[in-house]
């Protein structure tokens, strides 16, 4: 197989990079300085031999604790549960959650063979049970797996008696009324707010 | 700089991938085997030191002269000259066209310094000089660039005597009246064929 054709091939492995937007992007590169696809490369290379899960949450990191967990300045009292570490990148770019977090490495989907096992939920009911926490926030996907996830975990922590929340459902900030589908209209007017 | 920073940048400086993209595929590659991400480290090192210009239709290759050059079944005496060495697997994958190419390396842009002199039109005309050519065909984009790239070209190839055409604007086809733009049904209907 050729050069082009192997790159293709690989490139076209990504999700949302069909063999279309694999071929443009091997044109790209072949039209840019050697250099470029070099770095590209090393940046690869490295990439998995270099990060691993924090011991402690299962965030993505290069230590044995992750960035958050080594904080000494965040709140270690609030565990905000969510399904991957690239929800943490979402979270954390808003700047306005200050705990821990806890990555379950999925969600529950027993049509794809992911049960309670095949996440970290006995690690967070442990880490729970281990004291000094004063709420765990749920932050699993407002969607019919996560929510049956968040459900799941929450029975898990009941008999510790610790706070367990679950992340608001409602409209999209900047949203629009006649865009949005019925269920969130619902959902938002069902957790309406009083207004003082 | 971390090992995930790293990558996203990277692959943040490839067209059409923005940072959210660049972070969405750094951690799809994370829950992958860490084998998918060598794979394709390997390709794109092995890409630029393997990949080069045919000699003879600046095509890209991996020997001195590229696929279509060596394949002793095309057509020879007929040249369809394109914008870009990716043009040419668009037109390959219609099946439809069994002669040779010319890659230009891009079209004349004045306001990007791209004159003459960047393209390889010189080279064409010598090759075309050489004889043995019955026709040649300017697939530049019908954008106003590749129309006056066309122009151009068969300015310098008027003195040879040997045909030269331009591929045909008008409807694409399965297209809709009713969604194209005034410009192309102007065309098609300028360029009607008689039925016979």
């Amino acid at each position: 197989m050729s050069a082009i054709e192997d790159l293709v091939t690989e490139l076209s492995r990504l999700p949302t990079i069909g063999k279309k937007s694999a071929l443009r992007l091997t044109y790209h590169l072949l039209k840019q300085p050697p250099e470029q696809s070099k770095r590209l490369a090393q940046a690869l290379a490295t990439l998995t031999d270099r990060v691993r899960m924090c011991d402690r949450c299962f965030n993505l990191t290069e230590e044995p604790l992750c960035a958050v967990c080594r904080d000494p300045r965040r709140d270690s009292a609030t565990i905000c549960v969510v399904e991957e570490a690239s929800d943490i990148a979402a979270i954390e770019r808003t700047g306005e959650y200050r705990g821990m977090y806890h990555v379950l490495g999925g969600r529950l989907s027993p049509l794809d063979g992911i049960g309670p096992d095949e996440l970290t939920v006995a690690a967070l009911v442990t880490r729970v049970a281990a004291g000094g926490i004063k709420e765990v926030i749920l932050a699993t996907n407002p969607k019919l797996e996560g929510e049956a996830t968040a459900l799941y975990v929450q029975e898990q922590l009941a008999s510790d008696g610790v706070p367990v929340s679950r992340i608001a459902l409602g409209m999209p900030v900047g949203g629009d009324l006649e865009y949005a589908d019925g269920v969130t209209i619902a959902q938002a007017i069902s957790s309406r707010r009083l207004m003082k």
